[in-house]
């Protein structure tokens, strides 16, 4: 169990957004980026949604950026008024707000003089001392201050910014996963299951039951950074499936 | 402007579990639960994501009852080594983790003497005092301690319990929308709607672009208590895109 002993590198992610809240839109965000952390073995502990109030804003950046390695944001970085999380995270770190000469470069290349308002250039401020993450789709960039990475809300453009962030982020081994799909009921393997959990501390092993085909039935998915105790467990799995009269299969 | 002055109830939605944070799992409870309080008039204020973890359950749970009116979970309810939600409001709120009379009636309906074992036996079990939340879907239930509501993560019995629940909600007048359809791009209006906020604290004034038919437009979404002061915003936004050459649209 070398992992256990490496240093397992946290994210959090922080959703700002009313339309979230309201149930307007479906976020997507948070399965695309916790896929993408797990890829790159850091772990994410949590994640929350916040209305756009500035208060708000401050605080849960404050409180998260000091508690996990890495926070990622994603919404409130357009030119309208609601948009005001680039803002607060200058006030977060207590920075000035100021144009990025990079980002005006790009917004100078990408309106006409008399289209360049000031709604517009407020996108190319960022905190004093950010750098740029790049908008390979609509231009506008986000940008990391300190541990915080600020990107924007629409999932096409998010998705691309978290893509070029990823690839320089440290972290531990990638997190492997085995499913074993099983045709018995939740209750029925519970103990057995239990009891492996109990052996395997480096295996995170879930139940998520279903109703397929007028059945109860359950995937059990077993998450680790080992692949050999990995496979392991899920023989185990198998094995204990089997036992209780269950055809188990591996999806 | 009555409401301002009304009590607002105020809530936050807590989604325990693994597999959203893994992102194996795309969360559909939170647009539901938004939806449904926003119909009872009850303010959606967070929402947080965390891990089938004890001590982090217990935190979030302490930290969350107190802050809000409302605190809705789900998930963690089921039978297997990873359920452990019910225990931790039990610890949460420092009572005992016991047999619920009415759910174990349910349990000793639904299985034969022998399939109740103790796996399924722990989903009869409650915190001292709480009151039974039903299902119709599945059966077991969950609960209500205190302003804390435990649903089931599974969103076809999630949404079931959820609509029993919200009947008996203590909220506000309901908060209505207006969406306001614009084929200008958000920069060429963020001055405008900016102003048009900076008139009506009263109506939360959201601005989400889109590209569509290979140009860019924008979704104007107005929400508020009061239908006449929607209604006028709106009408205030229409004449606003109309100026600027646009032609809005209402939705």
């Amino acid at each position: 169990m070398n992992a256990a002993s490496e240093k397992v590198y946290t994210a959090c992610v922080l959703i700002v957004g009313n339309e979230i809240l309201s149930g307007r839109t479906q976020d997507e965000n948070l399965a695309y980026i916790a896929k993408g952390l797990a890829a790159s073995g850091v772990l994410l502990k949590e994640a929350r949604v916040i209305p756009d109030v500035e208060a708000t804003i401050i605080r849960h950046v404050n409180e998260l950026r000091v508690q996990y390695d890495y926070l990622f944001t994603t919404g409130g970085i357009g030119p309208t008024h609601d948009d005001i999380t680039s803002e607060c995270v200058a006030k977060a770190f207590g920075v000035k707000w100021t144009l990025h000469p990079e980002a005006h470069k790009i917004f100078l290349a990408l309106y006409k003089p008399g289209d360049l308002n000031e709604a517009r250039l407020r996108m190319a401020h960022t905190p004093e001392g950010a750098s740029l993450i790049v908008n390979p789709v609509s231009r506008a960039p986000g940008f990391q201050m300190g541990n915080v990475y600020v990107m924007a809300g629409i999932p096409g453009v998010m998705r691309a910014m978290f893509d070029s962030v990823r690839q320089n982020l440290k972290g531990g081994p990638p997190v492997l996963s085995r499913t074993v799909g099983c045709d018995l009921p939740e209750g029925t393997i519970a103990k057995g299951l239990g009891a492996i959990q109990a052996r395997y501390a480096d295996v995170d092993i879930g139940s998520y039951p279903f109703y397929r085909r007028g059945s109860f039935g359950t995937s059990l998915v077993l998450r680790g950074r080992e692949p050999k105790r990995l496979d392991q467990a899920a023989q185990e799995v198998m094995a204990m499936v089997r036992e209780l009269g269950g055809a188990p299969s591996i999806e």
